[in-house]
């Protein structure tokens, strides 16, 4: 076989660094060499990741310690404001698939207002690329830095951008109603993500107020060719007592004229080649169960009681196509291999 | 102490007839003297509940075999189309408190298209109060018959019928986006509902033809004073993976010049005195985990980022003052007892 | 009525604070005057938890800070170790029923050997009553200290000790596979009782070494008359996904002669009149569903595969009888009121 | 490459069915040409699994309209008692990996009891080889037809039979204390795995009469040289509120002389080269989080408190390990291919 590249997962303790981990474990052309964990340094993987063991990775290590003339891509599971720092001092020829949301917002001023801070890195971010795969794929392949996307605006834009591209639904009237798993607030300590806090009920958080609502207005307003402090959309995500999934309920006006019918013609035109995205069936409700473990997403519109108004949900797994799994499916781009390598697991379930 | 009233559950081996018991055994003027189920028909409560086994409870009968001198009212906890039959042959002094569907349509046609029959009993639905009791107490305390609301509908419009009626909402553009947990699926046996499927993941159902929309846009159109043809609601219902708890996240067209905190002011003034609904303090998200066994309703308002839109959200269990709580609560009214009797259990949490 | 008894709970903040608060609310002899919460005081109820807000109780103090002489018995719901040095400081005329575990062990050598530092209340603990209602009743009544029995030692040892007394089984012969719900890990921040890691799977904790091993010890052996140092029993609890409920599985050796019926009948004549204990129909199998959020403990016998041994089976609900619930019936006795008010609420099921 | 092999499954639409796909689905030498499920006969595997859905799986069919000579081998997740009348229709050439109990028990009489009917095809019966893999690797490789064990007897075995073997613990004193998630009871409609009766809560259930006591007496029998008539265990399994997910804790008594030490020393020996059981470190607690969704068994031995005795505990994927996962890890040695094809997931956690 060809030579593996070699790969480090900085910020390796978190759920999306194991879960990176994970799917790397089964890629033919990869290998992992290095893993940062501040606070978990001089650990095992077994130690912080019990499933993990066995497999011959890594032990962890502080990320000032950490070797980058050993990789050749660095994934970046770390948390926000701190990912912009530590790129900005990596090696020229290492590239970055960053998850985190350091580099999704292009706009200085509206990455300060929603992040509390000023950019520390901003020619990094002119020259990072906003990594939905689907619908940036050729700017992917060039890059050397990727902005992977936030769960909720991939399982949203993936649904949205094609239609407000084709001018099929009103770009200021856009309703997300979105649902996510608890692994979507991560692995830090927090009470309300505590099994029995969050089990056996449910309700919403960051009611008009999540970050990833000015991520999501800037790329309909790109794709509408509107300015994004224009965009205003109603994005409400709501916490829901399972570990992984992520579901959208997108509340749509049509453009005059316009039916489900032709939101339903225009999902099978884009994504007909799409070997991660599947439309399906008319009448057929997408489900979190059916892309578990998965980078697969689900998608399907329905007509409204409303009229002139359609219902178009999409479902993915947050972790995998919302996260790591997406990074992959990037990183595949950006080193030229077949973009489906290591990510062919089909949905665990039940 | 008086004299107890007795007491007959039709269709006492579902969830809501299960729910009554629980409650009613709680309850200081109530004998339960009579259950029946027709499939457990000779068994004990301990065989089909093993959790009210010991309470000394009748054992199950047959509705053939019931014997309604023993009653002052039933429970109505049986299937929609069967309860109106059941109903019709009771002696006249027994009063009804229905959970089922059957009487909540004022409109027979309306009623035929959702629940493709005609309906059995149309003299007995036009004596039928809508048994919404917070907004309509005084009809309920001298009704015979009282239909009481579908589990989302209470929840939607405790919520939306103050704004309707004081003009603050368009009443022609109300999107509810709906989360349930699974036993309001009930207990009949169905392979979505089993633990491995519906675990672990969630996805709505129904989408635009749940039999609770024309429900709601039945009581939107009364306190709107519009013709219910002419209000269509975006309902769409969600099944999350919690047994119990709905929360409906109501997305709202503010009336020309009104504003969130209008809303809130309206609230406050109509559930000051209500003892079982509470407006949140301002920015508390409602959650299920706060009213779960509870007869409790929370709700809340948020501005929404998209101009001249708000969001209300509401929290009850669904089985209770979505269903059997609610049904108690019009029991009350309906026998001059105080409205909480039996009633006043505190969430259960966690 | 007559005048209600003042109570405050220490520890407000943790699970057994709010679950004493949630059936206190409903004791008609009781009212809270007194929550203390170092961490939190300061903050009103609804902050700490949501589904007791809207019920006027007092808002969080410093243990410091607390008014001793607006309380007549506290409930203690502190972390091990600190009770004992709040306690020797309250007024005499103060009940105290602690649900920590730092008067259960009556050897101060045993203590110290298990929880790491010597006793810091000797005097305090040598009049202190061991709350297993079921079995101490008589001690309990004119205690002013109880310490109220752990989660895991209440289900076993109401199941086994009238087996031992009666010398049916042998106590030198124990095998405890216990289970219990998250809940019973408290509500402090910890990484194996988020959401994600500890739903959807299970294992073991503590193997041959939890706390409650030399509990159950001391009871066996003060049971048996033999010395608590020659009685070992292999105790292994497991930690399962659901919020509340206790399941202990006993495997036992009986005593030459006897059979499973025999140990049915002792059952039956020791649990007759017990308000909360329910010896279950022959082949039923206990199951925590059958008492989640009542003070309701279900037990029942099996014969083994293995000639000579049977299997006993209890299960409660941790918080309730294996905690605050198993409290407030020794508080009734302590005051003389009805041992069960404020306790019969039924069953949350489904 | 090679030609693939092709293969059928008997009983698509259960569970072990959808598991046999889901892995196959990523198997490099193999391609499912027949899905068999009467129930479901002329439906798509999209509409009977969504998640499958989308991979060019041909549509269920009759096992009457099965076209036999389109495969090489068949994996059976037929009911029980259906299995062994089928597979004596087969054609010579197919090989037959079942995953039902049909062939598991070598003794005519003790199937007859368990199962309570004669079996229909003894011929076949004595042919069988036991697919306990890891301990009947060499049987495995030459046989037509593989009876993969059930899901309690692998977890359970693959820790014992190596020690009672090397006679470390007495195969007459054991006791099996086995915990199960929901899967484990099938995609039957059973009111006890509804959602909302299985959640939340846990319970045991075939106390003392499961049908996989004997089969796991017949082969400690068989591995220490006793007759299985003559070997009785206590095994007594509970259902736990997750999906996936098997736990054995295995209360031993040890040979005079022989320590928890040897165990572990047995162990490491045993397993050393075992490409999927994996001996924790000493003290890490085995737990299904660590297993879910792979082909792993995770196992580990700790000291009793009671001396002279041990607790060994083992947990595997019942739906991967337990049941699909090591019928394809026995297919593979059957044809010769690598042990791990298409087994190489790694645990899905969070």
């Amino acid at each position: 076989m060809t030579q593996k590249i070699k790969v480090g997962i900085l910020g390796a303790s978190g759920y999306t660094g194991a879960e990176a981990m994970r799917l790397l474990l089964r890629h033919p052309h990869v290998e992992i060499t290095l893993l940062t964990a501040d606070r978990k340094a001089g650990q095992s993987v077994e130690e912080v990741y019990p499933h993990l063991g066995g497999y011959g990775l890594p032990d962890m290590v502080s990320v000032d310690d950490a070797d980058w003339s050993s990789v050749d891509v660095v994934f970046c599971g770390l948390p926000h404001g701190t990912t912009q720092e530590i790129i900005a001092t990596l090696p020229e020829d290492v590239k970055v698939v960053d998850m985190s949301a350091d580099f999704r917002l292009r706009d200085p001023e509206t990455y300060a207002e929603w992040y509390g801070h000023t950019h520390q890195a901003l020619e990094l971010q002119k020259s990072a690329v906003y990594g939905l795969t689907e619908l940036y794929r050729d700017d992917v392949k060039s890059a050397r830095l990727v902005a992977c996307p936030g769960c909720y605006p991939t399982a949203t834009l993936i649904a949205l951008l094609p239609l407000v591209r084709a001018g099929l639904v009103d770009p200021l009237d856009l309703i997300i109603d979105a649902k996510s798993g608890i692994t979507g607030a991560g692995r830090g300590l927090k009470q309300n993500t505590l099994f029995s806090e969050a089990g056996e009920g449910m309700g919403p958080y960051s009611v008009s107020k999540h970050r990833h609502a000015p991520e999501i207005e800037q790329e309909v307003a790109a794709f509408a060719g509107l300015e994004a402090s224009n965009v205003r959309v109603n994005f409400i995500p709501h916490l829901v007592p399972m570990s992984r999934g992520e579901l959208v309920t997108c509340h749509l006006k049509l453009t005059e004229g316009k039916t489900a019918a032709d939101i339903r013609t225009e999902f099978e035109a884009t994504f007909k080649d799409e070997p991660f995205v599947r439309v399906l069936s008319e009448g057929q409700v997408p489900q979190t169960q059916m892309v578990r473990g998965s980078n697969n997403c689900v998608v399907n519109v329905f007509e409204d009681r409303i009229p002139g108004r359609v219902i178009v949900i999409a479902a993915i797994d947050n972790l995998v196509k919302g996260s790591s799994g997406q990074a992959i499916q990037n990183m595949n781009l950006m080193f030229g291999f077949d973009e489906t390598e290591g990510l062919e697991q089909v949905a665990l379930f039940p």
